[in-house]
């Protein structure tokens, strides 16, 4: 369920009448983590957040893949909706999970994911994905036209005006996924999470087009997932120029249908 | 500091050029909190949260308060600096702390606030800034000016394109005072630790007025408040709206100069 609708109240000047209007849906979603052994399993309340409910199993495990606690897809035993807003996550036995992570994601909070200068340097050790680059180039004239691309598959935010996307596309600007939240980092997560099941990381031969603003968390959990262009409709915040600096990854902002800002690593650009 | 200025690449259709651009800053800021005894104090790293460096002192303090750790402004013996992003509270020998919810601080996570339905009531409950109504009404007219108030006073949003801002007027429309920060959470927050500050709260003799959409968490943020008009320039979530009836706050969205969209507790717009 991504909108729900509501009678309200529409003044325009001093006239006012009754609407049905459509609201961007927002639940929370408890993500729960099960590790260990079979014969001793370790259970974690690993986080809540508040999402638009629909594709909540891609954005449990995309959480916990872009907060680092899982490398890949097969270190899952099982995901399971285990009641209403509620994702079970089971680890296979015998996987090594990094405990200290999942100690600090208490501490640190789901809109900064890893925060400070230090970490950057931590997810840049970390990040295994990033150092299997194949070098590619992308002319304006396709960047340009994926906004409208998205906006084509963006149903949610047409109704209710209130939800933000990820897109996914090839290097050819052909979309390959949305996935649409009231969190723009729920949204981020959900594409990483679809495409981690369906094999396609590192995502270093794709775009991934933000429809708002660029944050330092998104652009940590691009370079978690090996994005090498990260393209968004809003303006990026400076740690999140910086960071794309870090990782070599090329941020574009303020994307139009006829104008663009790159604020790193220009040469794929041609 | 506010934005920072960076060397870019415009492009426009196939022409490029170097230019000067304002990025809307972001930097991590650690909250710590010192309570218990002068003899057996107890530390506390409390949270990290990605924001617009400027007026960290009310952050922090407006964070403490809207997550419902501290009920007034005088329950703080001092809030000081410790180095650069990091802001240190020390609450006063003898103030009971909820530890729970210090606990739950850990969980749940910045963006989302307490989260959930059960949590909803427990709001309701603890908010004791909530029964102190003086029922008011406003006019559509004036609420109609309300967004270009906010625009002539936000600087940084002029520069960068991408910074929230929270504004507070009085119920004839004079703007109060407005904060700004790349997280609308924090610009909140930042809101209410300068109001508290002011000796301001219950704010329910005031309307605040977002320039984003409006969330759960803010809804939450402004009900700890005890505001009872909330405007906003964007949508609000489906949840907003529940927690706003909930709590018999008046939400207002998608505000334009001559329309707006009423979503609960219409009675207070004349």
């Amino acid at each position: 369920m991504t909108s729900t609708v509501r009678k309200i109240h529409r003044l325009q000047g001093s006239e006012a009448q009754m609407i049905d209007d459509h609201l961007a849906a927002e639940e929370p979603l408890e993500i729960r983590l099960i590790y260990g052994t079979k014969a001793q399993p370790v259970k974690k309340n690993l986080a809540v957040t508040m999402r638009t409910p629909v594709n909540d199993e891609e954005l449990a495990v995309g959480f916990i893949f872009t907060e680092g606690i899982i490398n890949e897809y097969t270190d899952i035993e099982e995901v399971v909706e285990l009641k209403e807003n509620v994702i079970q996550i089971t680890i296979k036995e015998g996987i090594d999970l990094d405990l200290g992570k999942l100690e600090r994601n208490f501490y640190t909070t789901s809109s900064c994911g890893v925060c400070g200068k230090a970490s950057i340097e931590a997810i840049h050790t970390e990040c295994t994905l990033y150092d299997k680059e194949k070098p590619f180039t992308i002319s304006p004239s396709l960047i340009y036209k994926l906004p409208d691309k998205l906006r084509a598959h963006q149903a949610t935010f047409q109704n209710t005006g209130g939800i933000h996307a990820t897109a996914l596309f090839d290097l050819e600007g052909n979309i390959l996924m949305v996935r649409e939240d009231v969190g723009r980092h729920n949204a981020f997560d959900k594409m990483v999470g679809a495409a981690l099941k369906e094999n396609l990381l590192p995502l270093n031969q794709h775009i991934v087009l933000l429809s708002g603003r660029t944050s330092f968390e998104l652009v940590q959990k691009a370079a978690m997932s090996g994005v090498k262009m990260l393209a968004a409709v809003g303006a990026p915040s400076s740690l999140a120029v910086e960071t794309a600096d870090e990782f070599g990854m090329t941020l574009i902002g303020f994307l139009k249908q006829d104008r663009l800002n790159i604020y790193s690593s220009k040469e794929r650009v041609l």
